[in-house]
């Protein structure tokens, strides 16, 4: 399964940033590409202010040319994550995917909404303008179950656990971590999250964008279910290309039984 | 809070191993230590058939003179663990805590068995001659609540989580990975669970022994509630010395809210 991550910076418009998203899966991507994956907010400026602005209702402008760039290159398409206007007139932080034929397989809601505080570093409450998904996210592809998260979402081993034991054997996760937060916990996190899942896990950042008021850390990657790196980007803009075989998650979990070596009589996880 | 973590092989003779223990203790312990850790199965070369043939029940006399340990350096221990045979005739990779006083203060028997099987490294099935204990543990010190787990228990994010939720700020693991699992997980798997947590974790190994046919990767390590390692050993016999504050926990855990930022609502993870 060929994939490439686009590792990009918004630009003070949506359609300017898908623009630059497109440009760079022309130019960079090869044909035989069967998942291609954006960053979260790829195409609005990281900050709370912008989330409402930028919103729109899915099915709107910017979903339709997603749509449309999957149909166009016949692949799975994880358009990374936009500001999502919902139908009770609250601001979601939503991932949508889209099949090979452009129609739309799956959105997930980002669960944890990011509001931190920490000492002489990053300061960032999106609850200020989004409200939180609730949702658990699987969807199947011809490859078998993916799961889907954004973000935060990733600090969350509960999450990360169900939408193992629903089945994904890969987890895609549109992300921007920042200069505090990156360089202690990006590799950390999404490197852990893919040993305990024992799945893939396809972290697609935004770059570093001179100027932005949210330094995004950038460094894309992809890690194995055995919880290697595959590889992983810097923090300038680029594109991430893999090639990974997904029966090695079913491998690692026959080797190290760690989903079915869960003490389901000692705790119990589930979702509500 | 200052803690000494010994890192150190065992002999064919528990008596003897817990020699070795002592001696590395009165060597190279400052008196002002608070708490002293063993590894686990500090005292029984690291085979099944070796489980059976070590075990001893609680209150005998290896129990008796750990005890004797946390009295006279008045401090409390970690005794690693140890096989114990049970009242109902079956053996356990037990953990014991005893306080300054001497009383045990802490009990767990490892919960998750360590039984894999990964092509062209390591296989192991604890299970042949242990049985497996059914409680998440944590337990009170004057320095707060701290849990007690044993190694491949480290591997099940739920146990860890559920630790923390009962308040844990520290959490003590007796181990052992091998020269598969070492190298590719050890430092990953604490140092994330540490994040995770957001609380500190003390790993404490046996040494890697010529001839052992179980080679222990060694690598005690201390890590920090933001997930940093504060110290690590390598892989000989040495005591690894640090001095934590414990308030970096209710720190972190306030800059970074992950515990009280789970989404209850969305899933539950309890302990039956």
């Amino acid at each position: 399964m060929k994939i490439a991550q686009i590792q990009m910076s918004p630009l003070e418009g949506r359609f300017q940033s898908l623009e630059v998203a497109r440009q760079m899966i022309n130019e960079q991507v090869p044909q035989d590409t069967d998942l291609i994956a954006l960053p979260e907010m790829f195409a609005c400026p990281y900050q709370v202010k912008n989330f409402p602005q930028y919103a729109e209702t899915e099915g709107g402008e910017m979903w339709q040319l997603c749509s449309a760039i999957a149909k166009e290159r016949h692949c799975y398409f994880s358009a990374g994550s936009v500001p999502e206007a919902g139908e009770d007139g609250k601001v979601y932080n939503t991932a949508y995917v889209f099949g090979r034929d452009g129609s739309q397989i799956a959105k997930h809601r980002k669960v944890h909404l990011f509001d931190i505080n920490i000492k002489d570093g990053q300061h960032f409450r999106e609850s200020e303008t989004l409200t939180a998904g609730d949702s658990v996210t699987t969807f199947e592809t011809e490859f078998g179950t993916f799961g889907l998260a954004v973000c935060y979402d990733v600090r969350f081993p509960e999450l990360f656990r169900l939408m193992a034991l629903k089945g994904a054997r890969l987890i895609l996760v549109p992300a921007s971590f920042n200069m505090t937060t990156g360089p202690a916990h990006w590799e950390l996190t999404f490197r852990s999250q893919a040993m305990f899942s024992q799945a893939f896990v396809i972290a697609t950042a935004t770059s570093q964008a001179d100027g932005a008021s949210y330094r995004s850390y950038g460094h894309s990657l992809c890690a194995d279910p055995w919880g290697q790196m595959i590889a992983e980007l810097e923090d300038a803009p680029g594109v991430l290309l893999t090639d990974i075989d997904l029966s090695r998650a079913d491998e690692v979990r026959r080797q190290l039984p760690l989903l079915t070596g869960r003490r389901t009589d000692v705790y119990r996880l589930e979702e509500v």
